[in-house]
């Protein structure tokens, strides 16, 4: 089983970007420890970080075939990449949406997310702890474990 | 440790409502999942699920003082429970909102949230999952535990 | 065959609210109406009030597996009432909405129902009328009468 | 006792357009349900139906002076005639709003009437038979018999 | 020269519409009135009314090589009638739109006109003195005459 | 009998701003045209001009219980001067409003007039020949001469 | 003469409150002080906390016939319990709505007020001195004092 | 095979409405070229404009039996002529909306359609060739021809 | 201790506006009744009235270093006075903004308020004695007397 | 001539997309399609796609001063793109702009074009023979060709 | 060359309004600096300042014969001055708009300039620099001198 | 001393872009302008421009650590590049965005800024010297020059 894990825009400055919105933690920590967990739960991570929407769609494009299932942080494309949906939506895939900080404790536009709804969920302001959970959802999603299910 | 889980209205019908949106879970089992989760972090649950905003308002007062967090699905009181949200807030307490289906798939009133703006975070769409995450991301932020650090 | 008749907020004001509006009728008097025209059709009837958003949830629920459609009039929660809507909906019976008064010749906010989009129908301006009309129409959709098809 | 029974646009089609929204009954059918109840309560109908707000505005000032009463299911006009909207408040007389569907279920246009605010009620989504509860209505409200009052 | 005055949906019904509004004149007395001052002033007037927008819409179409200039009170179909407003641009010729009652001091939707953009103006609220003031405004637009000239 | 020809901002720079939207007549032209209509009606015209709301708030209540009716261009304040309409509906008196372009044919928010809901009538896109109007609408509404009656 | 005093959610934890907003007394000490000055005004307060709207519904009804007024802060229902305004509207009774904090100078949906309509004044930001006001003005305007008249 | 080529209001003025946005081709001339194409391609053509929505419903409704497709430039009811949308819809046909100019370089309000929804596509700004390009579609669709397909 | 009293646009004339809504008594009685209380008080009172808002941003700005709080009704102004905003928040000081009438049950328009965001507190509907009370809650505001206390 | 003919995001994924939205073809196919179509006509095609906007807006750049014309199909960049649109309407080159889908029945966001008030037309919901008919339209435009004319 | 410098209300408080918005300079010291820059280049400037929207509008009219060009900075004006718009279109001169703070980052209302489309250009943010700015470009817009062209 | 020149999509066309709006001047003529006006103030110009926002994204972080200051125009990435919004919020730099043409003359959507609200400020219109004037600023305020201080 392999799981994409895509981040947007602005997510490579992770760890200096706002430490009070963002946390301390840099993306190659955060990549490390989704790895670490998914390598105890048997699955295998890609991930990827571009600035443009365009690059994030040709990544989707790319792995679409490979993966089981997509976690994603679009960093600011969330309020207006249209383009950056259809791509995850035409993979059919389970998407999970991620968000470090609490995007609706913030700018009235970044309430609006055109992903959210073509994917099975979102988490918001739960840090780097959010990409865990997307990832414990997708697996067990895909892969029910019997002791992991009520 | 003590931590309040807050269901709303009609919450107390889940595993008859709509299982396409909400799952086959009673919520008499998922408050056994999170309470079987929380014994094993050290953690006490005191739960409780009201239909009146009026009712839930009382609960967040009388626990506020007992608890160090709270996880609360409001039901739909998400999209106008303003007395509930100020009840929240008032405890000063750090709150996760959850909800088990992805609110953003479905009616336009349902995106709307007026707790997300108090709360640490939110979770929705994950099912069942979503309190367990909530409760690890309460359970951390108040005592983070060093192997679980990154 | 049972139908459940629900009123809620200041309904029990009825023949006291303003009767250009509502009429001279007591809620007493209709629910009384209304149960003699039941009778008629060989139908019972159970009657409820409450003033309360929560109430009327509990109301919902606790007659949802005894009856076979449902007649309500949510007052002022028609507007806001999303709780209520829900408890509604996930009965999976037949509800029909009735008004008093016309509220499309009042207040704009009056004009909008959150009840009305889960119903199978909505009575308004008829006076006390409306609830036997609803009445009638449920009967007739459980137990089409022959003498009464076209 | 005469009474209108005016229908708009495309109502002529009953029976054809989609049964699953208007029903299985022509136009006809329901003129004649409607005529024969009338007879009973010893009331007249004059029923017309025409596809231009013109012809429906040239009807009502026709009948305006004749009856005591008009029932009128403006279809699609009921969204944007403003000026069958005029010429119904012009007659002074009372009116009632009729809808076949539930246009609070349906597109988020059909929820505006522009005829309501005028009329002394409406009835939607109850089939043929709202045409019946109209018709009942402006009976007993222009002529209230004795065993028909609370 | 040769003015077409035309008047549009239920104002054939003045003198009997609400008088607090439109006055107390029919329509032919108005008509007169507009005739008897453009005799005056040396102009023809050609005068129809319809109640549907496709007849308006026919009229202005066979009228406009005939005519000069159009006096035209839209009734109602100044709210939406937009194939009337092209109608009446692709004439070419001077419109003044009238209205016997202050547009402005009643409801919301009737000051929004769809007329004015492509009339060179537009009278409201002056009663029948409206139509012969466009009458006025018109002629000397046309034909200044000295004497009316500052 | 005395009326009050108001004129508001800019309106004192007639003849020089664009004369495509206002003519070539200069104010003082234009009130003396009113002026010698006013003679041969036999009434008396109060006219003044300021460009401050302050201003015409304090003209048009200098002027109230000396005039029996108010000519008002009210300029740019047309679209938010409510101080100005305050003033002239506190007079009581009738008032009139009249716009020399036809501004609905310009931008969105010339067609905004706070004024128009407390004015008997308004005149726009008539150029001066708008002011000759509102003063034979007043002089007739308020002194009907017979052979101009209908 | 009597007078309710209605306090609505949250407000039972006034003193615990954010200060900043609410002041720093509890709800027991303004009752006592609007007691006080209502002992030497002669007027007797019957005081009231809910935090659910049916609650508060059900408190208004009760003492409706025993008061002569009521002094109201709905605390986050003033922003949506249209339950509640119906049933102030519904005594007939002179109603004044009271805010510790400025609203209009906190989050923009506090700023709208469902009450204010049906209320005759608001008073806002003047901490609990606006409830003496309050009473100051019920007590005048229903039973005015000589020496306190201008 | 038989088509219906319906036009609304307006459009029996092509050649003389303005040729900027219209093009100079009369309807006429139109209509023939359709039909040149049309018999190329074995395909019968009913033509027919109205300028009144009532009309063109009826017309909808005449043809709607004999036709397997229809093509509709609905001239300005595209943006309010929901009784010809119901009408269209209701036959079950594939309709294809055309317009000669290109409605979104020109007022906001030509850029609503309601038509579209219930359309198979919509071409506008291509001129006269719209109505071709909807033929070749519609015949297509309907009778695809070998040689055509990719 | 001194305070501003400020008046603007058309209050100059209470006791001739409509007494409906503001009362019978005039500017200068009320003004009189202010400073009677002040006197008692120990304050000193500095009055002043403008229609205009320039005059009244020189007249904030003149006695702002002269003055400890303000007591504002801006009459229109309230609903687009920026100018008058900028000028009282530039002062620094505390104001209390007044309305005699309840403007939350008047025109739309009147509920918004651009001055309340910057100041402490809003009072309207009580008529003349919002002034007093603006009074008592700025002398203790700013010299807290014991007695007052809670 | 030549022509470019631009696809703009996911559209390299045709064939593979939602078919019910989008068709069987692929993106190559449907170039190759109206590149044998182009040589019919003796017109040449560039075929370019890119995910994204900056992408597209230096093929538009690049290719501008080669092409007489320009088919785009924007993808989702049509709702938002308006870098690509500044890069369309720089070329000053006629643009038509194609949708394989009916953007009309599909999500609100779809229904508006940034693109399409800076092109000639826009075609939308005729798959892939959209592209042929804009080469149709763009040939015949540019050269015209006389058995082509009307 | 002379250029008028005007400037809106509050503006004569500069250096005593809120530093860290506009700065600690005078407007004495703001006009001085422009004066000397003025001077090296050879250009007149005359200095106005009023609180009054009436005053500035007579500024702008006793003005607009003598000078080349306008700098204003219409304060809070900017956002609402329609009747300063007028003004300064009418003069037909170039102008130039100019903020200390940068509005963008403000209130709401800041961002709307009814001023900014009658404009050349827009500085904002920039702080008493902004006035010399435009200074420059008006001088070399009127007058190019070489050294300084491209 | 360093600074960042960044210029957005399309603008590597200026000079061939409609020269009413952004004039003559190439883009490497307005970079070698600044460039000789910043050797004279001693700071060195890194300039780049690009048509993709991804790509802007990338610049600005390459060279956040590089410069003080950055100088942007985003061309119509303004009006929705998030993305580069937050890139450009992160560096902490000081921003001023340039805009060469009036964008408050044109299109309603290049009125709104999603930059402006995180940059010191904006000037737009004042063509290439705008870019001069946002050196001097960023010079000035970040080495304030004696000489140059008020």
């Amino acid at each position: 089983m392999k799981l994409l894990l895509l981040n947007g825009p602005n997510l490579n400055r992770l760890g200096q970007r706002d430490p009070a919105q963002y946390g301390r933690q840099t993306l190659a920590e955060i990549v490390s420890l989704v790895e670490r967990r998914a390598r105890e739960l048997g699955v295998e991570i890609v991930a990827a970080q571009a600035n443009g929407e365009g690059q994030l769609v040709d990544l989707v494009q790319k792995h679409a075939s490979d993966v089981q299932g997509i976690i994603v942080n679009p960093g600011a494309l969330t309020h207006y990449g249209y383009s950056l949906r259809d791509a995850l939506a035409d993979t059919g895939l389970p998407v999970v949406e991620v968000h470090l900080s609490n995007v609706y404790a913030r700018e009235e536009w970044r309430q609006r997310s055109v992903i959210a709804p073509i994917a099975r969920g979102k988490i918001s302001g739960l840090g780097w702890r959010g990409y865990l959970f997307a990832l414990e959802y997708l697996v067990n999603d895909l892969h029910p474990v019997e002791g992991n299910r009520p």
